[in-house]
């Protein structure tokens, strides 16, 4: 069991500017919904729309969930014979996948699609290494004028080892799609080989850090074997939710706006977590602006489900136009087995946010010092007055975010279940 | 002292699908006999033409075992001076490697061959690196039209240290294959260097995970000094067997059908392991889908011997079609030393299995939990029941698996010796 | 809470030459004040302006504090659009780079400028990547005819991960200012990814070796995540400054005259620390040789921070032309937390320096063994008498270095708070 | 305080084939003497001709010690400016290098130079980089026609990272040496950067495979900071003798006739270490195969210095023609402190070789399992009788190996100081 606390401080003095680099796409991190989570293989032209339309049925559009995401597994067995062009695969998507994204479209939503920087997809289809001229052109005639394209890391024939040769890699797609003029939103998978927290900044709007995501809160899998994101050799997958989150947390200094760590899709919904671990998982994604992309069937959502990932003061943190990570302050072993940590950032307008993590299996209680919190920011801050909100529960008039008063050098006796 | 239980679990549910890819070769792990492992360098025509029919006089050909492996110390002093192709010793073999591939064919098995991707065998004979296109056409010329190359990094003048120098080195040897225009089953040896599970399943059909084996079961030494292979730097030899399994646990993942994990050719029957380490041996190169090259002396074996690596049911797990490796789901320390062990694994028409590891130098007792044995399957396949055999028990009719009953939930107290 | 004591020893014997190489500049670390560390971005002609009147005025030239340099965001947005030359920022230097150097070395002082071997800086300008020339040759143009370069890593496209891809992408710069045919001091900043304490030697006068200084004592963060900075892969930056002492341990044997370590700017005087920890940074910086540049608002210092700064027989430990770093003889857990450690090293005429620090939380009492102190110098040295003095403590004339007396085979007792 | 105990054990049954690689030199570990451990920079044609002298005198020649060889430090300030060719002190070497040749080569010895694969020479004097083969040239040019050249790794210019890097930079060397036509002996220094027992064999006769030795017993010293030379970042120097043992544990499986590691020159007599530390300094650099290059003053000897020195049975062992290395068959953490290790090999003519090592502070009593020193060899031989003595003591006749009696299965109670 894991719960969490995510606080909301406010007080009105300047804060710390931040050196950013912004290329004009992805200023805040994306939201959307991605097919692969819950359907994997299994996707066609109706998974697809019907995903789009509940997105709109169940307002998660004005929450800011734009991007419809096509994953891996679209592909008919081989590229057009004569040109070398990508084909859809003509049983799942009768129309074209030209027709799909026009509907996208007409629903005021965006289309993304998912390739490999390798000879085939994870899924085994075709990949676009060595084809990336091709593949960017044909994404545009497609019709598509904002673009996510997720670009995956199988069968990449040993492409990679050092950041030059992950960095060039990437960077051919990164060329391929600026010279269809069309703005695209290039979400850049790498599982974290390399580093990409170093080199992708300037040539994609996101990077993933780490293996796939697993539906689970903390346990260890041989499949995800790294204990750390920093030069791991083996990204694997199942990887679960917390050491996710442990991975993250030397690498948040590196993201921007334009330029996020991508901590993989969202397992909200899922199944695989409680309640409480997937109010951990949303907000902790939100704190350390991971994309959202939501991983659940949108067309089939309980009401707990829904109002974690439609929590919109928390959508407010991930979007955020400071576009600062929290950072973590301290981590402290729990006797008995997991973590107790502290992570704080900050806000525009001098707003600030708290979170506690505790993956123990029993209810911890902690004194929140200042002096942590506010590390960054120093004396003056630590020593002031802060009004503070409860983000995980509601005010009188309903709203997330419920004033739970105002408090000085310390929060006394947290109790994190 | 080690002991392992291999249980076969049965159900009708649909089972998840694996990611794969196919090159039309090794849809399942290879099977056959190798020189090296108890021969050594003193090999000739007969050593190999011996052993090829004590394959089929013990029946071995009809489980599967077909490749007939000729490995290093097959070469003559030097390579032919006017043309540079390889030439074999003509006192081992008077009539040429030809005759011998073409008997070896009328026996109705397979002929494989060894070289090195460097400038001298591991044995000092010359190697392949830079030789590729003579070698692998001479390999062709010399009538064998399924060739098994066990492909070796002896003496690799430093083209190693990135995914892409390794790719690269071993990838020249895959191009002059393939431009013979032969079905070449294509086992790559490069120790684990650079992670050949990310690199080599577009070029090669299996690659070694590890340093050479060891006939011994779980003694460290310090000529295999890694203690994962992930990033290995110095994989050396003298691996013990139980070592092999744990480093095998991280990488099963990569592994499909066409391209799989090598694990090292086995040691059953050379006599540095007890008869339930040998069980243990064969059990987990089974599950691990690695190839299972016999490397004993096959025309003088114990009764024991032959009933280990004739055990169908245990083969029959290897050759599954499902093509998908046991993952290990926990490993607990024993206090005293050494480790317990958990894996399942899932195969086609919803069967599953278990096994159990024990290097720790006493018994063991434990409860086995289904939510651990299905974690990838998911809460419904937790809870179901299910039909269970030990495998390394015979049924009433005599054949491999003697059912155990059906359980729920849990297996209670498995003793593992 | 850690206390330093800074110990000078003196005898007449003939010391052990150290294998040095000289390129003529930075014979000894440079010493100087950088507008980073207080101002950050929030920089201009002004600003520059005052510090370098203040140091005359505090009489800091006169102890070798000589190069003024400004940091990041001076930058116009963009280059000139017609020659790709640099453009500074019209409004913060209304009057041009040039007039401002020429200011500067009408004050007797030297001028030094900030730029990044990648494609932005670090604060998100314009970075000298693929452009070296110009910006050499405007650096030249714009007057000044002895320049401190201090070059960053942010955005450096993928350009690492092996010595040699740092070193030519550092070399680029390293020709571009040779050709300018001016001499320059060249102060390169890659945080010591792919050890440039092996490879820049050749190419610039120091080197940082790790992420960016906190103004902390030993507070372990995040984002500063290596335990040392052999092969660390994500330097970061917020690196307590005890931290970076211990970072600086093993890479001290690589310095000498014309090569330093540069452990980064100081932070004495900005507030983080407590005086005892001030005392300790610029005490370890100084016999580790690393330059001494304040970051500090030199306009605007408290008498404790002016003394600190100006202990002349700290300074001169620094500049002593043996050019040897400081080694470290061991390092002890302390219970409770933290290490005590000895260091010890040689300057020319036979004196040695003598340091112990203390990181625990508690008063530490010590005994120092020569045999330890003099572990270099041999037997001889180890039981010879010395002459002590204490070199934050004044002698009677009121200069710094108290003579405590004359001491042989150790010292007994040493408190360090 | 440390003892060893070097025991030959002797049978007739056949040992096991070892695979080799031999280009012809080197066929046995070189033998000979070098200027630095104990000179340093400070040398001349006197000190390298007395030497030379001293060595026949004191009967070293007889032995084995056949090379002399000028370390760093023999460079005029600058190579010639017409020719680019590498010129000699004119003041240290009046009469050239040619004539100091002559003068060795005419007492019967073979003469070696150092030089550096990098700009630099470690010293500071003009390296080899990029002037391979006027370097070679001259070599040849000065009249050896047997030369040993320790190849160094300063100043490298970035040109590692890599086994292929590093390869390919050592290669030069080795192409030009060969293209003089002269036999050279080639021993490459690269203090085991990218692992040269992996890359170097093919070019190289031995090279080192840390940084360089201290003549001290096994003390840590922070400027050799890596617990293990595989993939160690930082070689350094001042690595204590027994940590070197400790470092050569895993490599020995690499070295062979031709191709050896060195452990760096001999300390014995330099005063560093008690007479024991010294025998255990000399037999494992003999089990192991290293190079024996005598370091002291040869023209200066204590008798303790020459009696180990010439302790003709474990000179023996090195320059056994099996050309096998050692192995450590178990290391035991000793209460206190310290480690206790089996080590055993084997040599020709059925005679195998027992070494224990004691780092720890006190006296330890151990019994030998002839399962450990027989792993490599099975059964027959863990139960066979052995003819043991004791080869740091003498016979009846005055010569080394004292005969212990037989044993069978153990050694029991084994005192080791």
């Amino acid at each position: 069991m894991a719960l969490l606390r995510a606080l909301l401080l406010a007080l009105v003095v300047p804060i710390v500017r931040v050196k950013a680099y912004d290329n004009g796409l992805a200023i805040t991190p994306q939201m959307g919904w991605n097919t692969w989570n819950h359907f994997g293989c299994d996707i066609s032209e109706s998974t697809i729309l019907n995903a789009a339309k509940a997105m709109i049925a169940k307002n998660l559009t004005s929450l800011g969930y734009e991007y419809v995401i096509m994953d891996d597994c679209w592909h008919a067995p081989a590229r057009d014979a004569a040109t070398g062009a990508p084909v859809a695969d003509p049983q799942k998507f009768p129309n074209g996948i030209k027709a799909l994204s026009d509907e996208i479209h007409a629903l005021g939503l965006k289309f993304g699609i998912y390739s490999d920087a390798g000879r085939y997809t994870c899924g085994g289809r075709f990949g676009s290494l060595d084809h990336e001229d091709i593949d960017a052109k044909t994404y545009a005639e497609w019709g598509v004028d904002y673009l996510t394209l997720e670009y995956d890391n199988c069968f990449n024939e040993g492409r990679a080892g050092t950041p030059k040769l992950s960095f060039d890699r990437y960077a051919k797609m990164s060329d391929a799609l600026n010279a269809t003029r069309r703005p695209i939103l290039y979400s850049l998978c790498n599982w974290g080989e390399d580093g990409p927290w170093n080199f992708a900044s300037t040539i994609a709007n996101s990077w993933r850090i780490s293996g796939d995501i697993m539906d689970t809160f903390d346990r260890f899998d041989d499949r995800c074997p790294c204990t750390s994101v920093i030069d791991c050799k083996l990204p694997g997958f199942q990887c679960a939710m917390a050491r996710i989150i442990d991975f993250a947390a030397p690498v948040g200094q590196k993201a921007h706006a334009g330029a996020w760590n991508d901590l993989d899709m969202l397992e909200v919904g899922n199944g695989g977590m409680t309640h409480d671990e997937y109010v951990t998982h949303f907000t902790f994604w939100s704190i350390l602006k991971s994309p959202l992309i939501l991983g659940n069937d949108v067309t089939n959502m309980s009401a707990d489900t829904l109002e974690i990932i439609t929590n919109k003061a928390i959508i407010d943190i991930n979007q955020d136009s400071a576009g600062s990570p929290a950072n973590r302050r301290w981590k402290r072993s729990v006797q008995g087995g997991g973590d107790l940590s502290l992570w704080s950032g900050s806000l525009v307008n001098n707003r600030f946010i708290i979170a506690l993590l505790n993956t123990s299996p029993s209810q911890q209680t902690v004194d929140v010092d200042f002096t942590d919190v506010f590390v960054d920011q120093g004396k003056v801050y630590q020593h002031q007055a802060y009004s503070i909100s409860d983000l995980w529960q509601k005010d009188a008039s309903g709203n997330w975010g419920k004033p739970l008063g105002t408090f000085q050098g310390s929060l006394k006796k947290v109790v994190i279940g």
